[in-house]
């Protein structure tokens, strides 16, 4: 069977856990009642499932061409699927409605955007670095660079991209060497390459707006001197139509990947491209961070898409495949053999999958309703805390997630045994396009050097406060639920061993920073841990409530069934990250380089 | 830089660790003195790393071509380094010196096997199916089966392959189907489908021997009802010439698979093809699984080897690769970065790979030398320790070194960042082809079973106990030595971990064995955990040794940082094994199958 959008899933979130029409104060939220919501959802996953995902495997299969004119060429079928993307609107859903857009909350926008990209990934990437490239420009440009781009940019009539990395510098930005000769006219000329540029060069849109991070000349060295300029492949005309091509930027080639074959990732090359500067000189880094965080979170939420598609392919072949019998005796008595469903240990697997992905979407959701509230809340004290989760969860779910998404997909391949293994079944796609998710966008080592070496300490440790804080609140004023109860002792026993941590990385990180680098991946991982067991918990009781108050309808008790095989399988692993990320750094240290 | 066979590491198991020179009453080991054994392991490197390692990518870009004639050509090279290793002997290094084979050691014949599957995984498998038919003939066929067959494929003129899997049956082969219709002359007609046959048709030897499981007309069902046949691609002549073609067998068609392209993965149709029954009727999954065995215990070493080739690319990437700086201060002041071998969080991933190979490397090679034992050892004592080993270990071995192994793969392709996502690297390919290890010659999840239901219940617990027995007396023996005391801590609780989880599972794997199956894996985890442990007591005795005889080789120092680490950061994970296996089956199995 091919992908179901988890329609369900979706709205127990939004409905039941985080309550969304609680908000119908905030702007995002006045036009966007469970109803609407609900509508809205059901057609996403109709797109998303009809349109997008039977295109999944075309893409792998088929790749891009790159053209010697300098053009690609899409996968077959993609091109007009991305015209029924904007046709449907699915472009702006999210976006402002002073350009065109829908201004619903971004928790909703999440929704879609999870279904896009479990259905497929490659596809998806097209509008999601379009999308970081508006919310760049609605940030940090000016009224007319708003005007000119915005409103094709939410339409999906143009696209847009972000050219960070170069041949020698990918995470240190500060080796950068494109450079910006500013001209008369207030532009620059833009010279340099820049390689791994997703949805670089295609024919889909009518127009490519590059972001694109350069060094004006004489600016200082490193980070300190970067400037970000919008590079447009066609120059846009008053009447918003496109003019001529700004011939100075090109595709000149496209990568060999191991996955995401459906997009187009471009080595680009700069060679007097007109540039529009964006934002203030040399603060470039600063405003492409917005779009960073942006991707970091969509990222993340590509780890629990790629997990969910991967594991609804194992269980499908789960329930189909006849091999063996129940170890407790026949439970297909009638045919040859038992499905392997039976089978204690092919659960496993996708339950270790399904614990995963269905508490690391609430995690997802419950940050992004938090993106809503920093942006629209009338107190300011929600806003701050809103914004301070949003700075320390991002590294945590893009990291975390996307670990155990790919994890997913491991195991999804595992469950379909040798057929797994070749091509005529989803499960390598899923795992060769998932792979990259704990890769760019900042690898995963970075996020987690990033959580332990800065949003840890930011403001004085506040955020990760209110985390225990909150977490303690929910623990007391949920103690007395007996039901509950193993809930709640599984998340005041995560979060207890996530303080001890968060301790000992202020008391060993400060004195010295190996300590802290050595420490930060098995510290992100029980950050997620705790994340998820909060989820759970909050999971749990709705589910629980629902039940007290006479629903029979078996997905409350199934989700507890998969909430206790999270306490049980999955969150036992805190304490083997605590133990490690105590040994602080001297081990690892202690080798010479060339003794590697 | 290319793939660097570890020879020192090598030699230091064979002579310090293994001693191998104690052994030289025994047949195999009389002509196999350390001398001799590093001059063969010294020409396995250079060969290895010269012939065969250059065509990995080769392999991996071209893979093999079906022919509308039946035939398969495999990618370029592949038939002149094959010639080649048959020049150079190599195909015979274990084999009967009755047949021509060397006659060497196990363990002196899976270091070859290590060298040769990190150089080209897909290559040595062409060799490494040939030698499981030859052992397979060697142990089940006739004096004219063994005169015919066996001479040439110690040669390796004649290469062989294991067609058990068909369409509906891979773990399940009681549902097989493919059938032998018994003829006047002794011989039988098979005729049937098998999937998945690796090597099954090329032009590299001058004949194929197959074998394969069918079921004789009348046989009983299920499992006692399959009988193994030989089917030769050509008839053999009685001068050792091939003479006509076996018309019935044919290779129609090549899978298409993530990885192991350059092996010739293929679907075999047989259609009253001519085959000679081996072994008794209706016995030949007795005899295929000495095939089997071997094989196991084969790709648990290409997990390690996969898994040392991705480790020494992701090293030579994170020594060049200049971003960033050390948070300690500049460690490369002149240059416009450091190194990524400074960060911490590199290192580790780094680190987590070189200590579970290293230690797995060592479980290998400690295991074969029982393999050897079994088989040649006078005192019978020894020689039934030895078996049970085999036994018990095989299925660990397989399963936790290729889990590990791909893990390897995965941290390796993660140090390179983006780059390890093109096909520029080979860190792709470590990870694609090292992912068939889980799954081929019974799943990692069939380990684990086999494990637990099968093997540590056998001769009501034997060798599980001696194993204990064994851990406790070198803790005993080696208590009072301050400088060891770390690895006999680490080992001893870690023993004490698994005695308690096969407790766990005598008490309650019986009363219902779907707590068995629920355990299986994690189980097998404990037990790979604890073995590692003992390897890395082992390697650190010797190199205390080595130490405090005046040895100044930096080898042996690092060789105990490498150990420190992992009883810091792997050996961590014991506990959460231990307590996710306790939990049982009952959550795992409350969710009926349509809830999944």
């Amino acid at each position: 069977m091919a992908y179901q959008p988890p329609v369900r899933d979706h709205l127990f979130l939004l409905r039941d856990v985080l309550e969304i029409d609680r908000y119908s104060n905030l702007p995002a939220f006045a036009d966007a009642s469970m109803d609407v919501v609900e509508q809205i959802i059901t057609e996403a996953a109709k797109f998303t499932g009809e349109v997008l995902a039977p295109l999944n495997s075309v893409g792998d299969k088929h790749g891009c061409t790159w053209n010697p004119d300098f053009t690609v060429t899409p996968p077959p079928g993609f091109k007009e699927a991305y015209k029924q993307l904007c046709e449907g609107g699915w472009t702006g859903l999210g976006s402002d409605p002073a350009y065109g857009g829908q201004g619903l909350p971004h928790v909703v926008n999440l929704s879609f955007s999870e279904m896009s990209s479990s259905a497929n990934m490659a596809f998806s990437m097209y509008p999601g670095l379009a999308h970081g490239a508006y919310s760049a420009i609605h940030t940090g440009g000016t009224d007319e660079q708003k005007q000119t781009y915005l409103p094709k940019m939410v339409t999906g009539e143009w696209t847009g991209t972000m050219n960070l990395t170069e041949p020698q510098c990918g995470t240190d930005l500060g080796m950068l060497r494109t450079k910006a000769v500013p001209q008369a006219d207030g532009s620059y000329r833009i010279t340099g390459q820049k390689i791994w540029i997703s949805a670089g060069e295609h024919d889909m849109s009518d127009n490519i707006v590059h972001l694109v991070l350069a060094r004006i000349e004489g600016a200082p060295a490193g980070v300190k001197g970067i400037s970000l300029f919008i590079v447009p492949k066609f120059f846009p005309n008053a009447d918003g139509s496109v003019g001529a091509r700004n011939e100075g930027v090109k595709c000149v080639g496209l990568e060999e990947k191991m996955g995401i074959h459906g997009n187009a990732t471009c080595v680009m090359q700069y060679e007097d491209a007109v540039g529009y500067l964006i934002g203030e000189e040399n603060s470039g880094l600063k405003l492409m961070f917005v779009m960073m965080n942006e991707a970091r979170l969509g990222v993340g939420l590509q780890g629990v898409a790629q997990g969910e598609a991967a594991y609804q392919a194992a269980r499908d072949f789960a329930k189909d495949r006849l091999q063996g019998r129940s170890l407790t005796g026949p439970k297909n008595p009638d045919g040859p053999a038992d499905p392997i469903i039976v089978h204690p240990d092919v659960r496993r697997m996708l339950l270790d999958s399904r614990a995963v992905i269905e508490g690391g979407r609430a995690f997802l959701f419950w940050t992004a309703l938090h993106g809503d509230l920093m942006h629209q809340h009338p107190d300011e004290a929600v806003r701050q805390k809103a914004g301070d989760y949003m700075g320390l969860l991002t590294p945590v779910l893009k990291g975390y997630l996307t670990d155990k998404g790919f994890k997913a997909c491991v195991d999804g391949m595992q469950v379909h045994g040798g057929s797994g293994f070749t091509e005529h079944f989803p499960a390598s796609q899923y795992l060769r396009d998932c792979r990259i998710a704990l890769i760019y966008e900042g690898t995963n080592g970075i996020q987690a050097l990033d959580l332990v070496g800065r949003k840890l300490a930011s403001s004085g440790g506040r955020a990760v406060m209110s985390w225990f804080a909150e977490i303690d609140a929910f623990v007391e004023a949920n103690s007395a639920d007996e039901k509950l109860k193993p809930f709640i002792e599984g998340l005041a026993g995560a979060k207890a061993q996530q303080q001890d941590a968060t301790m000992w990385l202020m008391q060993n990180g400060l004195a010295n920073p190996d300590n802290a680098g050595a420490a930060s991946t098995d510290y992100m991982h029980l950050f997620g841990l705790t994340g998820l067991a909060y989820m759970w918990a909050l999971m749990a009781k709705v589910s629980l409530a629902k039940i007290a108050a006479g629903d029979t309808d078996p997905f409350y008790e199934n989700k507890l069934v998969v909430g206790r095989y999270y306490l049980e399988r999955v969150l036992p692993e805190t304490a083997a990250h605590l133990a490690k990320l105590k040994t602080g750094s001297a081990t690892m240290m202690a080798l010479p380089a060339e003794a590697f």
